[in-house]
């Protein structure tokens, strides 16, 4: 099936869902059911069980699903089955802490190419990953064949890094940056926006 | 109409909504629908007007959304038509960052209070903020009255410092640190992780 004929919507909960049975698993659970999922993530369990049949059959009637096998099923069709090497553009205080974040392990994604445009920076290390100048990054990226690129860099940079990033070959973009960049089509970007979460949370307080 | 009768995914859309108006406007449109922000969002024109359908009517049949009048309803609705003062627990990289984050200007937030347990950093400054001790933590957010959060520590932190923000008064937090921890009813806690965002762009990779 082709990869854009399932709703962006439902992709966008595989990843709740994996994070869920990883929880469970971690608890010692070997199994579990929409019905769990749904009340531990706050969505309905036809939802669930509506957005795992566009992938096929992956519990039985009556006895739930496999959580080790729901869980690799999951990382195959989310394509994180595998190590995927990301470049990150901008270490400033965000960048450094991305590049030390332990969320990142085991789960399809390893920061590998650091890039700055500080002169002060290039050449200095963090951990084992030395800081690279901007000026190299396309070739770098070209040749490292990245596909996967996270964004720390000041607002009024992002969008021209994103075209460097978007000719690199880059066609995943995690964007930190508090502005809207534009990419071609056939180029993914997500932002990470913390005055989403906040301001759902607001809504239940008085 | 008690806050906990319409579902939290519907809740989780507005503030996307809000910040889709906040884009038309910046753009110079006045008028939009449904399907035009549907359009932009990746979600069905439908959903979006069930969705609003909750909190009374918005729109004309035809004539669609006025921007400005939508915008100003849901920061009512989302509790964002003031400035909640916020905590940020954890001043290393990542929440350094945070005290300079451009994103939360005229969204309903502002950074007031920064913590940290490093004594070589309590009484420094980050801006006009000074870093406070967490000695003090829980007496100086309830006489602030704080209700909302920011949790940027490290991992193995994270729980005994949610502990302390619920003991304060605190009833919303924001967590960067990966990994979850456990909050009573009537706390209200969201996550930051960049391997959600990730591994949904992921799919679509090969």
């Amino acid at each position: 099936m082709a990869r854009t004929e399932i709703p962006d919507i439902v992709i966008g909960r595989l990843p709740v869902y994996l994070r869920a049975l990883a929880r469970l698993e971690q608890e010692g659970h070997e199994i579990t059911s929409s019905h769990e999922l749904g009340k531990r993530l706050g969505i309905s369990s036809a939802q669930i069980r509506k957005d795992l049949s566009h992938f096929g059959e992956f519990g039985k009637q009556g006895t739930g699903y496999t959580v080790a096998t729901l869980s690799t099923e999951l990382q195959r069709i989310l394509n994180v089955n595998r190590e995927w090497q990301v470049a990150l553009v901008g270490v400033g205080d965000l960048g450094r802490a991305l590049a030390h974040y332990g969320g990142f392990a085991h789960r399809g994604f390893r920061i590998t190419h650091l890039f700055d445009s500080d002169v002060a920076k290039i050449g200095t290390m963090i951990d084992n990953l030395e800081i690279q100048s901007m000026t190299g990054m396309v070739e770098t990226i070209q040749q490292a064949r990245l596909k996967v690129a996270m964004l720390a860099t000041p607002a009024d940079a992002a969008q021209e890094v994103t075209n460097l990033l978007v000719e690199s070959g880059v066609r995943a973009i995690l964007n930190y940056a508090p502005i809207v960049v534009r990419v071609p089509d056939g180029v993914r970007i997500q932002y990470i926006d913390p005055v989403i979460h906040l301001q759902r949370m607001a809504y239940y307080l008085d």
